[in-house]
């Protein structure tokens, strides 16, 4: 087990990766201060094979656990779940002293949390990621929040857990299209951080996707490590922790305009990587070897890399332009310099569009 | 007019307080460093009186202005109304750097908070406070929430404001019997914190009433100072925060006991600072001058002082056993230690109603 730490003041937590760890995660929970009353959210498919593993984990250590089960899918990451959510641990009498426990993919961590954030004006929270995308990404940081008919994660708060408890061997029973996507992610942590990250997957991506215990562990903290010091540096995404949103501009234009069915998110950002590294080759900021390494691995780890011929550059524009981190009607762009440094510039989407050649 | 400062670190925000403070309230807003798009959270009755003042304020200094408006009423304080705010921040675009201000009493201010507290993951809020209880209790700390079918405020934030504009001309248009509710508050502080301001209110009661604007402002700003202090020494009610409880105990068990229907929520809280009171006497912290202090200016502010004699003590127990300050089967309950002293005694339900004689 690799443990490392988030600082954040008394918001600080510790994140805990290895395999085996759900069978301990009621040790782990009272190790972190939590007692009484916890209530495990997540939805049918992940009960079915984790819910017992953490509900016995749980009350052997004195726990007093209520299951609180949301339907699967991103279009039941709304105002409705979180009432269902807030319905059950008023049922259960969850007091102020009490936990919430996300155990699912970024769906139920994002409802999960908001509903800890704002029931009795806040409880404690622990997130438990059962895919690599929650593992690596949403898991980490205090995101949370639910999506409006008008828009993705229009709601929501920053919160952040008191723990996070990551078990890589639940990813054996991840959909493998499931695991690619999330290592869409760990990628873009090596291009804006850590070329020996980078390295470490040119030389491995194909063991990592086999499942081997040892480098999913250590990918996955050293990912959790980088994403831990951004949010550190910049918690409530003021300026600089939009370098995580390298290759999520093209990457969200390409999910929508393809209306979300197309590609999973990690997809959409393994195209919108490849792209940012072009454009920033154009724009002069970025050497040719390093668009064709990021370029190489996206295609070798089985991510697409191009933008489909039937997306229009119009429709591309148009989901540009409802980016909530347009100002002024300029998008703040994370360039690539080389493998390992990022810099922003301010474009339209015009002028994306256009220094992608489409 | 009065100013006065809530001091949270990074949190910190000013109040402003006086007659005429509608009108100032797009250059106070400016001020404070706010600027774009505000929504102007009301209901129909207040909005009637003043929502074309701070309408007219606010675009005069450039700010684009949307008025929200929410039905009138503690049973609206829901999570449909919180749904309503969002649809109309949505359909107004409001961006991360708008703000929202909440024109109106308790509910709106609470309303508005959560709504602004959440959406885009928390935007810039004002409190425009416009009965005596929100100017003096509910705009100044940072509660936020809605209630639920099972019990009040169980969901929510802790959200600071970045501004609180008490406009004490608008209590012209009161109706009296909310504006000696409100006084309860007022008579709060004093016996919990300022024995000058208790003195204040024994000699001018009735001039308060007669709404002296001189006394009004001296009242309230005293009022949000003695809360800012609270709060400052423990703004999530870890501890401490909990003396802002006086007469609550008792007052909010015989507004559940009475239904919500009989008492406004100052009124139950006159009884109950009375009931304290004489727990306090009983328990020989308190001397019985003190207590025949308080019962006289409670008396002579026009509210009610005794439980009626419809409600029993079991339904008393039965409402304070579902408090949500209860541990361990004990209720923190504070007790006064003659004028402008406290402390907490941790009861059962029985040992309050014992002591009171009932």
């Amino acid at each position: 087990m690799q443990s490392l730490r988030v600082n954040l003041g008394e918001r600080s937590y510790p994140i805990h990766v290895g395999a085996g760890i759900l069978e301990q995660a009621g040790e782990l929970l009272r190790q972190a201060g939590l007692h009484g009353k916890a209530a495990i959210v997540t939805n049918p498919v992940v009960a079915q094979l984790y819910l017992d593993t953490v509900h016995d984990a749980l009350s052997q250590a004195g726990f007093e656990v209520s299951p609180v089960l949301l339907p699967d899918g991103e279009e039941h990451k709304n105002l409705k779940s979180l009432a269902t959510i807030y319905d059950c641990l008023i049922a259960g009498r969850l007091e102020r002293t009490s936990c919430v426990l996300a155990l699912g993919g970024g769906v139920v961590g994002d409802l999960a949390g908001l509903a800890a954030a704002t029931y009795l004006r806040g409880v404690p929270y622990v997130q438990v990621p059962t895919t690599l995308l929650a593992q690596v990404d949403s898991s980490v940081g205090g995101k949370t929040g639910v999506n409006h008919e008008k828009g993705k994660n229009l709601i929501g708060a920053f919160c952040q857990p008191k723990l996070v408890l990551i078990d890589i061997a639940v990813l054996g029973s991840l959909p493998r299209r499931e695991l690619i996507a999330g290592l869409a992610e760990v990628i873009k942590y090596g291009i804006i951080k850590d070329p020996a990250l980078f390295s470490l997957l040119e030389q491995s991506v194909e063991k990592i996707i086999g499942l081997n215990h040892d480098l999913l562990t250590h990918i996955v903290a050293t990912s959790c490590a980088i994403k831990a010091r951004v949010v550190e540096a910049d918690e409530r995404e003021d300026d600089y922790r939009a370098v995580l949103n390298f290759g999520h501009t093209v990457g969200h234009a390409v999910e929508a305009a393809t209306g979300y069915r197309q590609f999973l998110h990690g997809e959409a950002v393994g195209i919108g990587m490849v792209k940012a590294a072009a454009l920033s080759v154009r724009q002069s900021v970025c050497d040719a070897a390093s668009l064709k390494r990021v370029t190489a691995l996206v295609e070798r780890a089985g991510l697409p890399a191009e933008i489909p011929p039937g997306v229009s550059p119009k429709t591309l524009i148009q989901a540009m332009e409802i980016d909530k981190k347009v100002a002024g009607g300029k998008i703040k762009f994370v360039m690539c310099e080389g493998i390992g440094k990022t810099r922003f510039h301010w474009l339209t989407p015009e002028e994306i569009l256009r220094g992608l050649g489409a």
